[in-house]
């Protein structure tokens, strides 16, 4: 059985900086951090987080001790920025660069007056931050179908989420053009993420079986699945080696393997060494 | 045979105001006025505007009397404005506003930084006029193809052709999108031209036979022509009614007819009276 793993599979830039900024900091230390939620959506990961001494919190109130807070790279809302200066607890600032522009692009969109249109998952920490940049007249759209709820408007900036799909921003401005006089669009989506979509797109055309892994809660991840499950029904999103069916394997000649952006290169290595023993047997 | 005759053929605002400015002036000056390039793209009402003593020439230099100079309503150049103003040439300028405030969107992206694309006929008058305010950075693309040349930019500001179709302005943002930072699009697509080519494109897709009335020289007649003939392939394109050819309509129960911008409210009268004419033979 031929085994195509994606080159992009695994860490992205901002995860790696802010994992490791994490590490660093915990190291110096020489006791607890916290981070504000878990560092990344892998629970692989956050278990050897928390062995090394980083401990992800719910919200700002739960910080006990006067231990260091990684703002992760997701960043934070400009409420949660400011009451952290207000109670005084020292923080290290992991947001990963990219997202700290968006978040910029949205507050220059929104002071110059535009209606601020965020693609991208309402629930997700990276948009909650986001639209925080935002005085008023912003509104997040995940889809095509929500955007027709936009009502006409004169002028309109749009950011994205950085994990988003090129595609659906794409379907997104199509759907907003013809209701707007003016249409401001910064490209916030990452490299990274479209050029690991675009491998996994390539390699799930061209295989029996693929596998992303990733965490469950992992929203890139899960596009990841949907994206390759469109073109190969035989998809399947797993966690850690051990979640391979080897039933999905059965007959299949050539498999695909790629991973979310939260995905360490240990957790691909031990799924590859997976597949190969269950194509032996 | 039914006739379904569109709501929207014909003579759009910019159109009807240049016209009737030309033959204000006429009367007002008792005497020739000229026009730079005919008025409109329709050689009926060039005759009818010569007989009113209004005279299209080629260029500037042609003009030797002191006869008043209309603008029509695409609009000129920048170096052809600064002409006139230079040799003292009396105008009137009967430029779009819709086209006027595409000019000025123009300027105002050059003058902040960005590389423009015009959407459009590169040979068109009007697109002529708009690059002209461009100081330097400014390209032509009519299709989605020629964008692709269009190398990797950091701010891209877009104005479109007045009677460019959203479908291939949104085709082209589609294109640029991946390799650009920023992209800044005002919507300059007349609202006429769109309204005209969406009911247009409705009644092509509900009859056995599409007439287009409108000058073989006007590239708004030609677009609404290749649009209706990709639904209905019995569809032509004709000046005058004359020009129907009576075994169009053979067998046909439904005729649509729809208009360029350029083509008068009599000349489709006209049409609607000779199928009317033929179907009862």
């Amino acid at each position: 059985m031929e085994i195509i793993v994606a080159k992009t599979a695994g860490f992205c830039f901002g995860v790696k900086r802010a994992i490791g900024m994490a590490y660093d900091a915990a190291k110096d230390a020489y006791n607890t951090v916290h981070t504000l939620g878990p560092l990344i959506h892998n629970p692989q990961v956050v278990k050897d987080l928390e062995f090394s001494g980083v401990f992800a919190v719910d919200c700002i109130e739960d910080i006990k001790d006067d231990s260091p807070l990684i703002i992760r790279s997701h960043g934070i809302t400009l409420a949660e920025l400011n009451d952290l200066r207000t109670r005084g607890i020292s923080f290290i600032d992991a947001t990963c660069p990219f997202v700290k522009r968006a978040q910029g692009y949205v507050k220059e969109l929104s002071d110059a007056g535009y209606f601020v249109v965020v693609i991208g998952e309402k629930d997700h920490p990276e948009v909650k931050g986001l639209i925080s940049y935002a005085d008023s007249g912003v509104k997040v759209v995940s889809n095509e179908g929500e955007a027709k709820d936009i009502p006409r408007k004169k002028r309109i900036g749009i950011v994205a989420q950085t994990t988003q799909s090129l595609d659906n921003l794409k379907a997104i401005l199509s759907e907003l053009l013809p209701r707007v006089s003016e249409l401001r669009v910064y490209n916030t989506i990452c490299n990274a993420t479209a050029i690991r979509q675009k491998e996994s797109i390539e390699i799930a055309r061209k295989v029996d079986c693929m596998i992303v892994v990733g965490g469950f809660n992992s929203a890139n991840t899960k596009r990841l699945t949907r994206m390759c499950k469109s073109l190969q029904p035989n998809t399947h999103q797993i966690e850690m080696a051990d979640d391979i069916v080897p039933d999905w394997l059965d007959g299949v000649e050539r498999v695909g393997v790629t991973a979310g952006a939260s995905t360490p290169s240990w957790i691909i290595e031990e799924v590859i060494k997976r597949i190969e023993t269950i194509s032996k047997r």
